[in-house]
Parts: C-alpha cells; structure tokens; sequence
C-alpha cells in the first residue's frame, strides 16, 4: 500500500491509499476555498451524562446534488471537486463540515472507489482489502491526535438512513472521548469479569453463539458473523475476528486476508434481504436499479468498527467488531426510532433474531 | 371525569374518560376478532445492559390506512372501529399490537378526540385538561399491576417519524423496568446529591436555566419550559412544573389548571418552527394544509412524560417532565439518527440550543 499525503485549497489534510507503490497524484486543488472556521463545541448532559457536538455551521452542507456536481468523484473535465486528481483508489480527507475537529476531535471521509454507480457491495476483494487497510492506517495516525480518543470507522448507506452524497463513501470520527456505547461495554466487560473470576464477556459472547448456532450468519476460518441475541435492529450482523485484539491494527494477516470476502458477502446478502426474487434490489451490473428505476432501493444500512478506547483501562480485554444493520423492517417499511426508542432507549424489535438470521443465510451467494 | 370501562371483542380492555359525568356509553364491539395471542419477549443484552422487546406479531399491524377505515373513529355507519360509541372525548384501550404485555408490562393507546382531521395543538383547553387527567389516571392504574415499573405516556407525531395513523392518538407503554434513559437520570440524580451534601440535580437544572434565561422558551406559574444546554435534537423543549413532584399523580390543581395553556401553545409554537410567512404549516381551520395540501407537513414531532419508576429508592427525588422534540432540523430536511448516533449514542445537533429557544419564542402567539 502506497500513501500520499496532500493540502486541499483550504488547508484540509487529502490521502490517497493506492495498491501499486508507483502511484502518483500530484494534482493540485484549484478551488477558490475560503480557510475552515470550525465552531463545533462538545456540551456535556448533566441528568444523562453523555456529550453533545453541536456544530451549527453543518447545515450548509451539500445536500443531494445532481450526479454531474459529485463532490467525491475524481476532478475531471474542468469539474473541480474534494479530489484533485482524475483517478484514484480510496482516498481520505478532512471533512469540510465536521461535527468534530481541532481540539475536540475530527471527522474525515473516506471515498472507496472513483466510480460513482457502485456500492461497497460491489468493490473487488482487492479494493475491499484496500480499504481495510486504509481504516487501519487512520486509526494508527488519529490516534496520535491528542484530541483523540476513539476511532470509529463507519458507512452509512441510502437516502432512508439520511445519505446525501450517493457516491460510496464512508466516514471515521475520531471522537474526543470514549463513547456511551462502549462505556456501557467497558461496564459490562468489567462486571463480567468480576462475576465469573476472569473471563472476558466478549469472547463469552461469541462463544455461545458458535455453540447454539442458530443466529449464526456465516463463519470463515478467521472470523464469525451472528445475529446478537438481544438485537436492537430487525436485521442486525455483529463480525468478529476468531482471535480477539483491541482494534484494527491489532488484526493480523490471516484475519485481514479473509476480510474481504467474508464482508463483501454479508453486504451482498444485505442487498438481497427483502428481494421477493426477480429482479434484485440494489445494483446490477453497475446500473441502479432503485428508486429511480422504479424498483426497491438497495438495503439502507449502518456499517461500523467498534474498537477500544485508546487510553481505557479495559483496552487489552476490548474485542474489535464490526456491527452492521438495516433500519428496513420489511419491503417498503422502515423501523423508525420514535417514542419509546428516542424518548426512552427502550427498543422495540419486530424481527425475532432467530429470523433474522435465517434470512441471512438463505440468501447467501450460492 | 367520569369512566366508563368496558371490553373489545377479543377482551381487551377500553375506557371512555368524559367530562360530565352523565356520560353513557354502553355500545357493544361487533367486530369478529379472535382472542389477542401476544408473544412478546424481553431479551437481556449482556454487552450493553439494556433490554429489547422482541415482538413479531407487530409486523401485521394497521399501516396508513385511508382515512375512511380509521381504526380509531367512533363506530358509525356500520364502519366498525376500536371504538364501539358513535362520539367519544377520549378514550383508551389496550392496543391490539402490543410491543409490550401481559408480565412484560402493557401498551395501550390513547385518543385525544373523535374529529379525524385535527391534532393536539387543535384540541381546546379543557379537551387537553381531560387528556391530562386520563394520563394522571393511567399512570394510577398501570401502576397497579405486577409487570409495570415505570409508565410514559407519550404522542408520536407526523409520517416522518412513523406514525402510520392519522388519527390523533399517543401511547401508553408501562415498561417492567426502569427504562435506561431513566437510569441514566437516577444515577446523575445520585452522584450530583453525594458530590454537593445533598443538592436535588432536577432542581439546579431548572434552576440554572430560569437564572441564564437565554434557553427558556416560556414560563407559566407554574410551568418553566427551556430547550436544554446540551440539547439532543435539532429543537427540543423541556418542560417542568414549579414545584418537583415524581409522577403526574403528584401534581396540583393548579398545575393541572395552567398545563392546557402552556403545553398548547408549545405545540402550536412547534408547527410554526420552519414557516417562512405565508400560509401556516399544519392545520388551519381543521383543515390540514400539508402534504396533500401541496406544503409544509406539520412538525413532527416526540412528546412524553418522563415519570418515576415505581420502585426506585430515588423515586422521591425524580422530577416529572415532559420532553418534545422534533426530528426536522430546518424545512425539507430531517435529522437521521445515523452512524454517529445509532452506532455509538453520540448525538451532533446542527442547531445551537440558544437559537432554538430564540426561534421557539420569536413564534409564540400573539
């Protein structure tokens, strides 16, 4: 893997990751930008104890523009966007309208592949692999941030889940501080442990899902994809690794290796969740063949690596996953967070896991 | 007020709450429905510590049905509904798709009128007292049973939060627990009390913001509502009574006699949030002027009570509120809770609190 650092025209950090060491992008950014001026402020909740990025100067931000204004496709034909260059692999950079920045964290983009009509879904092995390598490399260099405490690489994928920019993208928070979910972990992990004399409630966990079995998606040799037990979402996938590390860069070659595959087939059997057979739903042969066409849109879902805390105490005993889930509870319904969800944190879950995971594994590519 | 109980074919039960207390409704359900077979179930989960309603039979419930098949009009011209009388005021009754039962607590929903075509913000002042009283008196009753820890009575508003009834309507959910954003606040209540002798943190919050002013929306005599410091949502109003009471049961007469005016005119302020001038969003003279209209739908929006959970040692320290919220961040678009916030509980809100509570002032009725 080939790194290449660059400025954007307002001083925001650019990389690009290729596979091939003699790649060259030394395209310049010709936009007229104005400098950033970030005014994100991190407010604390007293009665709930979580924190809160408020970032005002967000609701500028692009908003469903026309293919041909893309801004995450490559600068080609006098189309001037965040990449200077007119091709490339993956490229990483600084969000122009970050929730965090500076002293209270950072936000960055991450483009997966030049090509617009496409999907995570629908990248090589190698690009996937690519990309595995670029999460790993953006934790190892935010975590060098002293405003940086968490790293959580992410995609959100379709319009229902709010995506403004179809271009495949994902993006990483580098947040200032532990977050709620994984305080309640780090909690859990800890109690765990004290109540049974040592054992680690991770690998607890992914234990007696290998032995019941039936929320079990898929296994490879080095990793395991189930359906939790309590799932909070109609289809929910928790990815670990058989060997469990702390984060990203503790993952070792074998693991890395398999990751493609095993990730490109829980995406694929995502798109096929609600396809009644026919035609189905997502994209075929690069062409889109949702709402634009007419059919279901491709499987709205949340993508993202859950990795330990950099300075927590509990950080060796974290175990790296990925979760994955769809906020579409069935064809052309979605599961919306209203009252008792929002208001109460109490989820309401319509598709048993047990289903769930059925469904998962009869739609695998055959 | 007067009760009438009485059962739905399929044995749930159904109370009609009235003003005057020469009321009768003695209408008899002549629908065919098969006795309710609930199989909901609560699922532990080990690694965040929270609880899911796992409730299947959910899939199969009423979905924007057209108007002329409300489910929750009064029974008229053989058209039969959840409803056996021809007029109501309002009236409750268990709901036929229940996320919670039986041991696991209880769902029920709660009409706020007979008319079809209106919303809260339509309803007069003494429609809402008769609304507050028959919450008052659910969180009675449910307190009543074994399965039920805490009751939260609250109103889902508008399709873009999932509502698929159009109907004016809220909810009842008597959760068997105390509901994790509940702990969150119990235990925030606790450590504020130990760390300053004994200080009530309900108190200094509302006390903090009367004293700052620049986030209090509007003050009753009885009732200070503020859009918190570290609001969640794009717009979102807190609302206390004066005098901290832990439940509904604990409020006095004349804090249910100024409620109507004050959570009224917080509505009413909410529909007029993202107008520009011209035609109000919402409903003008009970007619909607919405989507079907051409406009603006009318804001949607969460309102819900937050009560104290019946067992709680802190119990007498919790502080009644009500927490309304909307999901719209500024006109057409909606705030999605994504990566950030279903993946690690990290909420970004685009709109500094300070200007919510601005806007939400400079909309009040003249």
């Amino acid at each position: 893997m080939k790194k290449t650092s660059t400025r954007l025209a307002d001083g925001r950090e650019l990389i690009y990751y290729d596979t091939r060491d003699d790649a060259v992008h030394d395209a310049v950014d010709r936009r007229p930008l104005d400098p950033m001026s970030s005014v994100s402020e991190i407010r604390h909740d007293v009665l709930l104890g979580d924190s809160v990025a408020i970032a005002s100067h967000r609701q500028a931000r692009t908003y469903h523009p026309p293919a041909d204004e893309c801004p995450l496709c490559p600068t080609r034909d006098g189309h001037l966007t965040e990449i200077p260059d007119d091709h490339y692999e993956v490229a990483v950079f600084e969000n122009r309208f970050p929730s965090l920045s500076g002293e209270h964290g950072r936000c960055e983009v991450v483009v997966f592949t030049d090509h617009h009509d496409t999907s995570f879904a629908g990248l090589s092995p190698e690009r996937a692999r690519l990309v595995l390598d670029a999460w790993t490399d953006r934790t190892r260099e935010l975590s060098r941030l002293p405003g940086v405490e968490q790293v959580y690489c992410f995609e959100n994928r379709g319009e229902e889940i709010g995506v403004t920019l179809g271009h495949p993208h994902g993006q990483i928070y580098g947040y200032p501080f532990a977050t709620p979910r994984t305080e309640l972990m780090l909690r859990s992990l800890e109690r765990h442990s004290e109540a049974t004399g040592g054992r680690n409630l991770f690998d607890d966990v992914v234990e007696r899902e290998r032995e019941d079995g039936s929320r079990i998606v898929l296994e490879g040799e080095h990793w395991t994809a189930f359906v939790p037990y309590a799932a909070h979402w109609p289809y929910e996938v928790h990815l670990y690794p058989r060997r469990r590390v702390p984060d990203l860069l503790g993952l070792d070659e074998e693991a890395r290796a398999e990751f493609p595959a095993v990730y490109l087939e829980l995406l694929r059997r995502f798109d096929r969740i609600f396809d009644e057979g026919g035609t189905p739903p997502g994209f075929a042969g690069g062409t889109p063949t949702g709402p634009e066409a007419g059919g279901e849109p491709p499987t709205p879902y949340i993508s993202g690596w859950h990795q330990a805390p950099f300075s927590s105490p509990l950080r060796r005993e974290f175990a790296l996953h990925l979760e994955l889930f769809t906020i579409r509870r069935t064809k052309g319904k979605l599961k919306f967070l209203a009252g008792s969800e929002s208001g109460m944190s109490v989820f309401i879950n319509d598709v048993p896991p047990e289903a769930a995971a059925a469904r998962l594994r009869e739609v695998a590519t055959p």
